[in-house]
């Protein structure tokens, strides 16, 4: 197995891009992204998108993309993982270029979610979960995610407070990375008084769709000096699946799909949670921050609330956490996600994550969900 | 790069399948798949599908059918790209197992396209063409082959009967196809009598919407023999893009993108056109036939009609094809073809194909078309 680079990285903003199209966003993406790694040239591309065919009417979107973007000849493939597609997007990415099949894989997510009115959202949205079984019945995804959060609050006697501590947390960072969607701080008070959405979920515990793409170019760690003078390391990913349904699951208190991922991952990396330096999980709602720091190992069951209070994920804490702005803050164009946090690592650990970056960040792994815990994927970034 | 082989086939009957789910294809496919590997174990799962979402309003469909289906804490993701995602997610089950990440993977096509109402289908499958330019102009998928039909009849002169015998041709084998969809001869009369679809395309010219799954065991060469006594190689994988849109073509006599991914895959396992025993084609119209078989090197451009008339792609002919019946009488559950094209080959190349087998067939190939040539996948198949 070839030790896989990433050479080059390139995102838009993250906004409600009415001014620009899906194929527009992939291609700004895709060129920065080629730009960083002084290069033109790649033989395939992997395209990290949810709903495509429901948000746009366009399916064939690896094709759409690169023919777009001008990339001739090169094998395209869309890789769906409903909000984890960008995170499977670089397991593809990763295998494809360890196998040898390729060298220079861009594994790029794009999600435009603005093109369709709010409430067909939800129901494509409702999509990664089971739409027999859950959708069907009226469960939208903030719904499922309020179940969780009161179930968690009160196995452990929590407060709304120590989930809105998340949401509070993300702002604080989101200020100052160039390409989140609310740049601003909120304040508790605010997170505690916004309006419910699904009890005990509030707006500010809930990460916002919006539009955007971002990119990676991936090649065999042996030819990464030709592009750049930081290669990054891909030193591990791990992919693991449960239970489509809540009901169907044998934990609720936590996704058992993180923790078998994060094995995967860190085995393969050779590390353990505690030599992380940096991380980006998956926000999607605030309950979901604290069970992805438990999941992977950084705190023990039970003890994100106060593992939070603490100062535990701050710049300068043990774990620093989310500090691009998360899902919450920085924005969550759904199969773009994956793509955008393994970005966001690749800055730390490159030392260009400006005033939000992490002092000697060596090792930075991202966690990206799809459906409700249902499909996990965990990369390790290594400097 | 590690020696991939097949070690395990399932498939479904191509059908109208009323009575089952999408979940309960994926399932009955994949179980006879590892019945036949007598094997209960896999740790990846690779699905080609093209629009889950449109069709049953269902997305993160890897995770949904490898929990209906019992597999626990595997990885699971979906491979898109239009009518081409069976075989692109055979490339990307190759480089899972040929990187080493994974030693068991499973590639699964399955699509469920009788749930919507018939003109819905058609726009959905035009999601495959380009939204934007093609589609939203009313061209359909039949409208833009015809285009190509009525081109090609013209720069090389021939008739309606000339692409009709490509159909007939697949209805005199398919009755002995276990799972095909058609399992009756037809005339070429009847053919060319067909009602118009779109000129010059008649009804017996195209092949018919179904519901259906199949599925591949895959596994590392060296460990094939712990499965089954028959392994075959996965040997060679190509994989190519051209312009989505038809009106960006270079060419438009021909995929350029079947003749990239034919040479990329035919150089992986060190073969030439000449030496292939037996192929599946996707034959979506009958004009594809004629074009696929030139493009992959088996007759000069131009010859096809000629090639085929006098009897070079019959069971004892130079280059048996599309003896399952291919597309047009097998039937073309859009996202599963590519996988059932693939299960078809390992049968042949197994000695397993009852009254359709060609004797002493060694090198077996599948050529699979996401959207009209745009995303092409070719892969051989070694016994």
């Amino acid at each position: 197995m070839k030790k896989v680079a990433v050479v080059g990285i390139g995102c838009t903003h993250v906004a409600e891009h009415w001014d620009k199209s899906f194929r527009d966003l992939f291609s700004e993406a895709a060129w920065n992204c080629l730009d960083d790694a002084h290069s033109d040239k790649i033989d395939a591309l992997y395209v990290g998108n949810m709903a495509s065919g429901s948000f746009i009417n366009q399916e064939n979107i690896g094709t759409l993309v690169a023919d777009y973007a001008g990339f001739d000849n090169i094998a395209a493939t869309k890789i769906e993982a409903a909000c984890g597609s960008g995170g499977a997007a670089i397991v593809q990415g990763y295998s494809a270029v360890a196998s040898g099949l390729y060298d220079m894989v861009m594994v790029s997510g794009v999600e435009k979610m603005f093109d369709v009115d709010t409430a067909k959202t939800t129901a494509i949205l409702a999509q990664a979960a089971d739409a027999e079984y859950e959708m069907f019945y009226g469960a939208s995804f903030v719904g499922l995610n309020a179940l969780l959060a009161r179930i968690y609050m009160k196995e452990y006697n929590l407060k709304h407070e120590d989930l809105a501590r998340f949401a509070v947390h993300c702002h604080k960072y989101s200020k100052n990375t160039k390409h989140a969607a609310f740049k601003f701080e909120i304040t508790l008070e605010q997170a505690m008084k916004s309006s419910v959405i699904a009890d005990p979920l509030r707006l500010l515990d809930c990460s916002a769709i919006a539009d955007g793409s971002a990119a990676l170019l991936l090649c065999p760690f042996d030819r990464a000096k030709e592009f750049t003078d930081t290669p990054i390391e891909l030193a591990g990913v791990g992919h693991a699946i449960d239970s489509i349904a809540l009901h169907d699951r044998k934990n609720i208190l936590g996704f058992d799909a993180t923790t078998i991922a994060a094995k995967k991952a860190y085995n393969m990396a050779k590390i353990k949670a505690e030599d992380v330096d940096v991380v980006e999980v998956h926000d999607a709602f605030t309950i979901l921050g604290l069970l992805d720091i438990e999941d992977m190992g950084f705190c023990k069951k039970g003890e994100a609330a106060s593992f939070i209070k603490d100062g535990n994920i701050e710049q300068d804490g043990k774990i620093p956490t989310n500090l691009s702005g998360g899902l919450k803050a920085r924005g969550h164009p759904v199969g773009a996600t994956g793509v955008y946090q393994a970005y966001e690592i690749v800055q730390q650990l490159r030392g260009e994550a400006g005033q939000n970056q992490v002092d000697n960040a060596e090792i930075g792994v991202t966690q990206n969900i799809g459906g409700l815990g249902s499909n996990i994927s965990i990369s390790v970034f290594k400097r």
